[in-house]
């Protein structure tokens, strides 16, 4: 595996790989099983893996945790090299932006204001600018992310049809702990008991899963109460947002069982913010459709 | 030359000419002479030519000549072929915008909200949207644009940079008639007497420069103040805006002399509008430097 550090790096290090099908997993390091699964699906249908790690300060609020982001780029770069990944990319802050960015992407509100989105404001212009700029110097043909990031996954394969980026966004299941918590980088910051009762999550929305697999939710209100009494029977959870949308559209439903939809919360442990969701019905990557052709342009998905 | 009409047509009329250098002409139509030097200029520095013909809604206003805007696609696709483009991509509206973009590109005020973006509300997030989705669609390593839209050709280049586009854009002169009249493909719109007022707009440049080259001129208040004057002799003439800026990053100037300037102006005759500009000192391609290597990266020639 080859770390690379700047533009002229990359383009040297992928020159002889071109003809190839070129796979890329973005994160921002403190690589975990999740991160890893990435890699692993992405060794099955690319030929040359390349991994980015970058902590994109454009995409953290004043009050977020940018400073104490957690890094350890010696770890990170035994288990991307593990895992198979090719070509490390970990640019400085000064290689992404040399100077202050006059011209970003930007997120229309009517996906950007709701989830996450609506308590960090302008996140999604940083993560699509950052994105946008990744897959200009990387060029991949296909690029994965967790659907742990809902939101993101959405915005991002928005980004790429509106934009008209010519690869495919490859959706991949949130990888989870055995007893449940989606693994997050931050999970590091939880203390013992905040560990255990985190686990909350992932019951509330098992339970949810449950319920419309029997159909014995009949609207969001239902679901959301329940899955509010549940975490709240944590004296250490502190709920951000519990929110049933239609996926990938992101608007509020007429029914639970017409379309996919997601169910998503944000919710405090301490400092600690985790997020954690479900899709219904579960299809791996059904919004984003596997495609018999490698490369796919985003009007051929569009008339699919 | 082949004419296409999607993404999946361009595609295919591509695919076997990657391995050259593509340069690309993106234009509205009713095409010039203005543009064919764009064409001529590529024709040498490229191995294959791709022009587009889209006019895009984005960039108009709503009190603007969208649907006036002067077309003739047979005609264009005469000239073009003569001029030497292979590839003519003309989409429609709907293989553009199949529905509304909620993801764009967004240009900061500090260089949006000058020149013609102080009265075109959006202008330039329409622009840079659209050459991005064109950019990512045809994957030119060469982009023509002329210096007469100076401050659309100064935020390409900035969108070129920030969002790590992996092309050079190249800056080629102002084609003018004999008798100095900026050309465009609104000057039709002229009656034959405001044709002939009209001249005085690159009259007065051209005085401007003069004025520059023997040091005649000592503040920006004094040229805006003659340029003023001399338009104003022109019954016709109704002036929008005069503006002396540096160049390409747009800002006032501190002094006349220190760097390059753009003195650009905008006037209406009758219903028309017509911008003209020049820049001083003129060197032709200087502040995006001719780079031996025809693929050069935005780091690269940041650090260059």
């Amino acid at each position: 595996m080859e770390l690379v550090e700047t533009v002229q790096e990359l383009n040297n290090a992928l020159r002889n790989h071109r003809h190839g099908v070129i796979g890329f997993v973005p994160t921002m390091g403190y690589l975990h099983e999740g991160h890893l699964s990435l890699v692993r699906k992405a060794k099955k249908e690319c030929d040359f893996i390349v991994m980015s790690i970058f902590v994109n300060p454009l995409q953290f609020g004043q009050n977020e945790d940018l400073s104490r982001y957690p890094r350890d780029l010696e770890r990170d770069f035994d288990l991307a090299r593990k895992a198979g990944v090719q070509v490390l990319y970990h640019p400085s802050v000064k290689e992404m932006y040399p100077s202050e960015p006059l011209v970003t992407t930007k997120v229309s509100e009517s996906i950007s204001n709701v989830l996450c989105g609506k308590y960090r404001e302008s996140h999604f212009d940083g993560v699509t600018t950052v994105c946008a700029k990744l897959f200009h110097q990387i060029k991949p043909d296909r690029v994965y992310f967790g659907q742990k990031d809902a939101q993101q996954l959405a915005i991002i394969s928005q980004m790429v049809e509106d934009l008209s980026f010519q690869l495919t966004v490859v959706s991949c299941e949130t990888v989870r702990e055995e007893d449940g918590l989606a693994l997050s980088s931050r999970n590091v910051y939880l203390s013992e008991e905040e560990r255990k009762q985190a686990v909350i999550l992932s019951q509330a929305l098992q339970d949810v899963r449950i319920g419309l697999e029997s159909r014995k939710w009949h609207n969001t209100d239902e679901i959301n109460n329940y899955v509010r009494d549940k975490i709240t029977t944590m004296p250490l959870a502190e709920i951000q947002y519990i929110e049933i949308l239609t996926y990938p559209d992101l608007k509020a439903p007429t029914s639970l069982y017409n379309k996919q939809i997601l169910i998503a919360l944000a919710v405090f442990f301490g400092k600690t913010r985790l997020i954690d969701n479900i899709l219904f019905p579960t299809e791996g990557d059904s919004h984003v459709p596997y495609d018999d052709e490698i490369k796919i342009t985003s009007s051929n998905r569009n008339r699919s």
